[in-house]
């Protein structure tokens, strides 16, 4: 997949993006000409994954100001700001949103009038996306050098293009040994409750031709007992000084990898560190219990039967062989990086 | 659940079972009247579970006798054998299916005219779901033992009174253990991709008062990390001299109890040791992949993708704390356990 996922459209003079609520049964970009729209298209999860998501926010705002018809910088300012808030209420706990968002709100804000501020926050939202499919391509080469000429990876949830602008962290890596010549093999957990492995990462590298198998999550342990997986590679959502929050599950393959001594990798971007926080500062979202009680129009629990539903777990870094970055490979225990930040850098 | 889950009804001459598929959103007993009625619910896993199979078997033949015209018994016999096989053919791979099958045809046999075998036949099938139903309190006062007065257990599928003709293995051992009064609360896996847990054990145990919570099947080894499991407990469908059968995920149970120096046990009855065997010697059902491409009318997998859907996985001996069955604890080495089958012995 080395089409964006989530681009500027000049003909249009919107956004367009694969809306990935309708995969795997359908591949179709959206095109959202309104901030609305836009809105909209990310409170019902039509984008996402936390980079893709920093772009999203960051086309939104180029978005509100291509289509306002203020003709002074004041007029345009108040509304892009209102836009801004829209857009960050509708996932207030996504850093990246936010971040997108007010990184292209501040160019604005340098600019002295309403056609200049079309173009900038137009052109630094573009760099938004760009520097994000950079970063993800030297994730890929540094995580590339890593795998063996010949084998099978695992991967959990879809730390892919999909959540990116293009290529893909985890999926990078992957995408990355590839295109360097390497048989990578790919098994997907289709990642319980939501199905991002299957609905997703098998999509995506399955439209790229990498092969690429669905099992359920549990019967990973399976797999590496029989010799069939060589290394597992997955996502972060953040990384602390002492443990990879990652989708639920990461855990456990991690436990599991260690049982059966399969290097265990972390692909994500260096600004995924946040050195000043432990693993207990962190606190985890549980999520709806709707989310395993039904699955389509079927009904998989009892009423009145609780769950619970952790969006995230973590994962100690004593089971984690090495973190990738856009800026190199780091292996615990961390005060051995020189060059990764550490408590006392920061 | 002290109800039977599979039954004969004298009323309608018919057997009552409760229909599975139905199941958490219909908790309803079907009447089979026919043997092709029974087949069909067989076919459809309306009833499951090797126990609850051995059940349905025998009651199938007490049926097929209940319904016959013949006033010979050489023509009643002809019919038995026809429905036997009919009946065999409905899940070739159940042995318990076949064995109950078998044992009540084999009373007929012996029997004189058609009155005796009608009789005869419906007691003897009255008889496997007794024998079944004693052994399960067995199972459950053996295993109750082994659990603290106040403890959180987790379980993987259902090796439940669904399973059986009541109480059940694994969860007759918590149900025995809420009976002598401890306090045990259950973390119920929701076991794709056929999802027991969630739709079976969790309806199960909350319709006796059993506090439980579903959780998916990989943050199991988050809530061991963090404390909150005491003990596992699951079921087996085979155990051989040297690994535990049971359905997929019990491995990576097993692995991330042994991480957490949680106790695992497996509960099951004495016949289902094969000691004869050698894991190497069990092919692994592979299943469709329908099962994770679709839940519902929900679509979880791109075409041209494959699945890798094993039905069970084996768990070496030294990942399990002990296996309860009727006649005991056993804990491995096996060796030591001078009461237990060994190759040598049969």
């Amino acid at each position: 997949m080395t089409e964006r996922t989530i681009f500027w459209d000049y003909a249009s003079r919107s956004i367009s993006l694969i809306d990935q609520t309708l995969l795997p049964a359908e591949y179709r970009f959206k095109k959202c000409s309104t901030v609305e729209q836009l809105a909209e298209a990310i409170r019902r999860l039509e984008v996402r994954g936390a980079p893709a998501l920093g772009v999203a926010g960051g086309l939104g705002i180029a978005l509100s100001a291509a289509v306002s018809e203020s003709t002074d910088k004041t007029g345009m300012l108040t509304g892009l700001r209102r836009d801004a808030e829209l857009l960050k209420a509708t996932r207030p706990t996504a850093v990246n949103l936010a971040w997108g968002i007010e990184r292209v709100l501040k160019t604005a804000e340098g600019c002295g009038n309403p056609e200049e501020i079309k173009e900038v926050t137009l052109r630094e939202a573009e760099a938004v996306g760009d520097e994000d499919a950079a970063m993800c391509r030297m994730i890929g080469e540094n995580g590339a050098e890593l795998l063996p000429d010949r084998c099978t990876v695992l991967t959990h949830c879809n730390a892919g293009a999909l959540a990116c602008s293009e290529w893909g962290t985890a999926l990078g890596v992957i995408r990355s040994a590839c295109k360097a010549g390497k048989e990578v093999s790919v098994i997907s957990c289709e990642t319980r409750p939501l199905n991002q492995g299957s609905r997703l990462t098998a999509f995506e590298l399955s439209r790229d031709g990498i092969p690429v198998k669905t099992i359920t999550d549990s019967s990973a342990a399976m797999l590496m007992r029989k010799g069939l997986i060589d290394a597992v590679i997955v996502g972060a959502d953040r990384i602390t000084d002492d443990a990879v929050f990652n989708k639920t599950g990461t855990y456990m393959h991690a436990v599991c990898a260690k049982h059966h001594n399969i290097p265990f990798y972390v692909a994500a971007p260096y600004s995924t560190f946040d050195p000043e926080l432990s693993e207990a500062d962190v606190e985890i979202e549980l999520r709806s219990r709707d989310e395993l009680a039904f699955c389509g129009d079927k009904m998989l629990m009892p009423d009145g039967v609780e769950a619970l539903n952790y969006a995230f777990d973590p994962t100690p870094m004593d089971l984690i062989t090495a973190v990738i970055t856009e800026k190199g490979v780091f292996k615990p225990p961390f005060d051995r990086n020189e060059a990764l930040p550490g408590r006392r850098d920061i």
